[in-house]
């Protein structure tokens, strides 16, 4: 039986740019027919853990294919060198103006060549296939795009979204557990501040999802793909709606930076991240006690997560050093209720220390 | 006497940009007055040969100073890892959202610095100070930025239009006689394909300007900055209106590259370049022979400029390597009559060579 794919398509009015989502199974094998590119040519970036996805793209693109480059998918490659490599195998094969990227892999790969995309000959168009849960759910859709530079992650980088994002469950078959559950974070945490019944329903299929059922995974992300597409429909760049997608990131990349963006995952870094913006949500947003044990509960089963570093010192030097921080104060993001995120703009770094330090995941 | 700055805001209707320049003599002492920075904050980017000039803006930012850093503004500096430098000065200095760059300099420091603020935190405003008659013409204002790569010139780069430009004749005071007659091409050239009237009027002050009369050279190149502003508001990205303002550069590209961009001065290349573009223009334009001889008579006398490259093959090398080479065809810019420019798809390779081997600035 094939269900025919999901098309979301996220545009702002007026805005010149649009992304058009597909999302469902076996979208992969015929990528040709949703992949966008005004020349029919593309220059395909993959990498070492995305081969399988990858070569069922280049099995359909075929001949369509000018380059081809496979990068490293590790934070640590995440750099204006790598954007370099990619920059140097299009141009060297000719690109053109009308030519697309297609970036097929995780967060870092999505990121990277989301980026040479903006950059090269001032901007090509490109496509996201999402080979992680983590990418599927948040990274590559919403056209933040760049690398990492020594004093922090993402200071690089451009606003350009992707042509087409093509999300297959069965790209993230051959998805380590551990990033696989790491990354069905950013799934909840978009239920969690937009939409309590996908909440609920989520949080229903937890067992169906950790056993890798791809329908479970399908509905999962396919929820977390139209809020995110959504909220930046209504805003691409960061104002008050987007800034609700920080949920958890605030202490999250404070965690994932002590840790050296070794010891955590992305999406763990998250979960302990929202743990810690809970506890100020219960304080300062009106969250129950109960609901606040359901998110831990959810995350706990997710899990178990890996400790973070909760080194006073260098979470303070993190926060402070957030891009977030700018002369406005210290921005983030806490939850009125489950469905219902609020930003606020000036909790102080001291109260972030401590919600970072009390952070748990035990229910 | 104290003439007020002219002030010109180039804006698209819908867009998110605008950029204001302010166009007088006197400018650079109260540069502080009219440069843009949400926070007040600025990261003041120059050169060796922008050192009076970086000098005035810097007595007027002040402490609003956060970080600076002295570029080279060679051609050969115009790449990734210059962008890179200025981007460790920046985060180093703990750079934020709402801070700007500020480039003071020729093409090559705006275009290198107004993309180093484009991929900055994702895109921080920049303000241009020209310090060069090209630059305060033509490459200063617009938006296009980027770097070249082994493959070509400005293969890799954003549109990132300035919040601020800052136009004041004394700044090219230091700036060596060939540069100086160079650049004024690319004022002339604004004229001839868009304004007739002004086209006269420069072309009659041309002993003055070449006296270096700063009354002179404010005239052209506000006659100028204000038709790029305008062209640009209607048109950021390179429709057929923008593609007005390539008059001359399609065969002028080949011979900056043919002379490995040593040789020749890019105004010298566009000199020749729109003598190649005369010869098309008198066969498929119907641009008179009397209007061709005039703008001819004007490069002579802007020039003598230095005989560039004709080797057939290797300019057919550079002009097939052209970035408006899409697959649509060769699109170049003719010019019907003086201050009427015309964009054409489809001129053969085969014509612009023959162009360029007889392109002549003898009248």
């Amino acid at each position: 039986m094939t269900v025919p794919p999901r098309r979301i398509a996220a545009a702002a009015p007026g805005e010149s740019w649009e992304s058009v989502l597909w999302i469902g199974g076996g979208l992969l094998a015929g990528s040709r027919e949703h992949l966008s590119s005004r020349s029919g040519r593309f220059v395909l970036v993959s990498s070492a853990g995305s081969r399988a996805p990858a070569g069922e793209v280049r099995r359909s693109l075929g001949a369509a294919i000018l380059a081809e480059i496979e990068i490293d998918d590790r934070e640590e490659a995440k750099t204006l060198s790598t954007v370099s490599r990619i920059a140097d195998t299009a141009l060297g094969a000719g690109v053109r103006r009308d030519d697309a990227v297609v970036a097929v892999g995780g967060g870092v790969v999505c990121d990277v060549a989301g980026f040479a995309a903006a950059i090269l000959l001032r901007g090509i168009a490109w496509n996201a296939v999402p080979t992680t849960t983590g990418a599927m759910s948040d990274a590559a859709i919403g056209g933040k795009t760049g690398v990492d530079h020594s004093t922090g992650k993402n200071r690089i980088g451009a606003f350009h979204p992707p042509a087409a994002v093509l999300i297959d469950p069965a790209a993230a078959a051959t998805l380590p557990d551990r990033d696989y559950r790491a990354g069905l974070v950013e799934a909840f945490k978009a239920a969690w501040i937009a939409d309590a019944e996908l909440a609920s329903r989520i949080e229903d299929s937890l067992e169906r999802l950790l056993a890798r059922d791809e329908d479970a995974l399908l509905a999962a992300v396919a929820g977390a793909a139209a809020i995110k597409a959504a909220i930046v429909s209504e805003d691409l760049k960061e104002g008050d709606r987007r800034r609700l997608l920080n949920f958890g990131h605030t202490a999250g990349h404070a965690f994932e930076a002590a840790g050296g963006y070794r010891d955590l995952r992305h999406g763990e870094a998250v979960a302990w991240g929202i743990a810690a913006a809970l506890e100020i949500s219960l304080r300062r947003a009106g969250l129950s006690g109960g609901e606040a044990a359901r998110i831990r509960s959810a995350l706990s089963r997710l899990g178990p997560f890996p400790e973070p570093s909760r080194d006073r010192a260098v979470l303070s030097s993190f926060l402070a050093g957030d891009k977030k921080f700018t002369s406005r104060g210290m921005a983030g993001v806490l939850l009125e209720r489950i469905g219902r995120g609020k930003v606020v703009e000036s909790v102080p770094l001291e109260e972030w220390l401590g919600a970072a330090e009390r952070a748990s995941l035990t229910v």
